[in-house]
């Protein structure tokens, strides 16, 4: 079974906006078995759409049209795959009337080009958008042509609205339903292993011989997040339980062959695997930032509930700071440098003993592109570790621009706390 | 004159990867007058790319092809273009050559498969590739066929490597001059307005009577950053300076009906505004975040040289940390609560004491999804701003989800900087 997506909307076309949907779409068709073979994207043009259907009705089995449902002149979808399919619309009453009843409620009234909404290509199920005024249209070629020889060419065509917050639960509570009933069923299961800091080429190096066994069990090695890499195991049987016994056994054989590398067996950002094993040891932390600017605070208080292992911290962007919140001694700075080895572990020390915490991490290094030395340069970074088991620190030279030092700079960070818990 | 992307490879087929290199080929082609008027994603199959090939050369005058040039089995752009034209491909002997002397360099030895690399399509030219292997091609299919009658329908078909980083200077430094001189000749200005924390109907209904009176400006809406509208114009004019002229006019006379609405004239970040402001007036900032848990700071410190109008601060997010660094009385939070206009005045009070700081921000609030009380619902955020002058406070009711609420406390802070700087 082949999918095409077609996105339709001038916006897409421009340098600014991209089509997003046929991420999420594509999940929910590979999850019936569905793979995608193509996707187009067309601007609100009746000709240009016109053929664009046409060419996908002879490449693929389902025909995924996103966008162009609204009320005005460049809402095209309905009309140009009434076109490309030789069929006819007919205006919905029922349609028309739930639009009189929604602008009532708005107290508003109806232009002529809202009633375009109600046109329904013959044939098709209307399903209703509960979150905005055009329904989508999901079209059976075989039930519409209600003849038996016609079942050789059949399409499946839906017709959704391009909003992600309408589409999205039309396809997800109306479509995928009615596809599950018609295409051959198979129990989908899924899990995904989250390794931190190593490089590809280790991971798929250790892993190859074991997943390429599990030929019944689909491997792809994610990079979603700079600095991770997922091994993400997809497996498709008649039950559900078998599907899952396949990808957890998979699972823990890759978990076992790559040991601490993992550091999540169920997909789990970084962030709340350091928080999540603070708070079982009861463990409260700080953070200390010079070059990373609170970038390190802002990740782990992404997490809802991170307060109740994390307590705060400092961002000493200046050397005063350094001294005033972190307690660094003046004269450290001015012996080793403000980025040096011991003025890292000096401030996770001192926000450790400023904060009660229990344990503390500090970042200190040059995120480029100006403040090398000429002993340091753009990409050094300490990160100091202060717990009561004494101090440590890491020395870093990281390589890319700023974003990306400073990015890998709490992916060390938090990995270092990690092991530092285990 | 229409373009028709077609970006090659299965992995855009799945829900984990998206076609970027769109977005800059489109931005590029702009620039030379050529709207885009297809977009196609096809996977790495023969039959699917040449029929895709074939039907951009029947819908567009430019095909880019993007991907699909390497030297794996997977890699079939230079053999289904020369299926898809009925042209044959040769050997390029030079390129075998690059390709060895290459290897050489690294040490390696070719495969037969490296070869593929050097299979150029009849009557193409060759784009060599600084930063990769597989080489560019440019192929203008009337100087191809070096008959007068073909022009009628002359096409030009352009094959790139699919990494960014191979892509673009060949696409800048190569494909732009070569499709500058064959396009009809046209100068393009830009101008981007930059808009925080205003309503789009509000900015539309200021602007449309000025921009639609310019009918040889395109202006767009744009929504690039979550609580901001960017105006975008382009003009083309057969000089540079008549294009300039245009868009500067526009653009003024916008951001006169807009007021201080408008905080960067130039495209500038809100954060890099703010920073310049304080440099402008030799001010040092310091920040205490609570709810936001160090994205204000973070985002200051993406501006390299924040450090010249930026200490740093303080991420109280436990009640300990508001007395223990923010200097915040305890009884003052067991009193209004730590979400509350009086800590949020204490919090920007106490950093700005505690680090010498001559204006200092802070954000104390409720981001969810827990949290709420019963007086004060999830997105109750309090700004609190001190000064020589003395300080201030802004109550917000933010709505959305965690992510938004903290990105548009952040968004609020920066913009009572921003305003009480001017």
């Amino acid at each position: 079974m082949i999918a095409e997506i077609i996105a339709i909307g001038s916006e897409m076309l421009t340098p600014h906006r991209q089509d997003t949907n046929s991420l999420f779409l594509t999940e929910q068709l590979n999850l019936l078995g569905v793979q995608v073979g193509f996707k187009t994207i067309v601007g609100d043009s009746f000709k240009h759409l016109t053929v664009a259907i046409r060419i996908a009705l002879t490449r693929a089995d389902i025909v995924v049209l996103s966008g162009g449902l609204g009320p005005t002149e460049d809402d095209l979808t309905r009309q140009a795959t009434a076109m490309a399919l030789g069929k006819k619309l007919h205006r919905d009453d029922k349609i028309i009337a739930q639009l009189h009843e929604r602008a009532r409620l708005r107290g508003s009234t109806l232009t002529e080009n809202n009633y375009r909404q109600a046109d329904v290509i013959e044939g098709a199920e209307v399903l209703p958008n509960a979150n905005g005024t055009a329904p989508a249209q999901f079209l059976d070629t075989a039930i519409a042509a209600q003849e038996e020889s016609t079942k050789l060419h059949r399409k499946l065509l839906i017709l959704l609205p391009g909003p992600p917050r309408e589409q999205k639960p039309i396809f997800l509570e109306q479509c995928m339903p009615r596809l599950r009933a018609i295409l051959p069923h198979r129990a989908i299961a899924t899990r995904t292993l989250r390794i931190a800091l190593a490089p590809e080429s280790q991971v798929d190096a250790a892993v190859a011989p074991i997943y390429t066994k599990f030929s019944d069990v689909e491997t792809t090695i994610l990079f979603q997040v700079m600095g991770e890499i997922q091994l993400h195991f997809v497996c498709a049987k008649p039950t559900l339980e078998e599907a899952q016994a396949r990808v957890n056994e998979l699972a823990s054989l890759c978990e076992q062959e790559l040991e601490d590398l993992v550091y999540s067996a169920d997909n789990e950002p970084l962030e709340a695997v350091v928080l999540l094993m603070l708070g079982m040891r009861n463990l409260k932390l700080a953070t200390a930032e010079s070059c990373t600017g609170g970038l390190l605070s802002e990740r782990l208080t992404r997490i809802p509930g991170a307060s109740r292992a994390y307590l705060g911290g400092a961002i000493t962007y200046s050397d005063e700071l350094k001294t005033a919140i972190a307690r660094v001694p003046r004269n450290l700075i001015r012996t080793h440098g403000a980025v040096s080895a011991e003025v890292a572990v000096s401030m996770a020390e001192g926000i450790r003993t400023n904060t009660g915490a229990d344990i503390a991490i500090s970042i200190t290094g040059i995120a480029g592109p100006g403040g090398a030395t000429l002993n340091k340069p753009v990409g050094r970074v300490y990160i100091g570790l202060a717990s009561a088991h004494g101090s440590e620190v890491k020395e870093l030279t990281l390589t890319g621009d700023r974003e990306r030092i400073r990015w890998f700079s709490t992916q060390h960070a938090l990995d270092l706390l990690r092991r530092s818990l285990m």
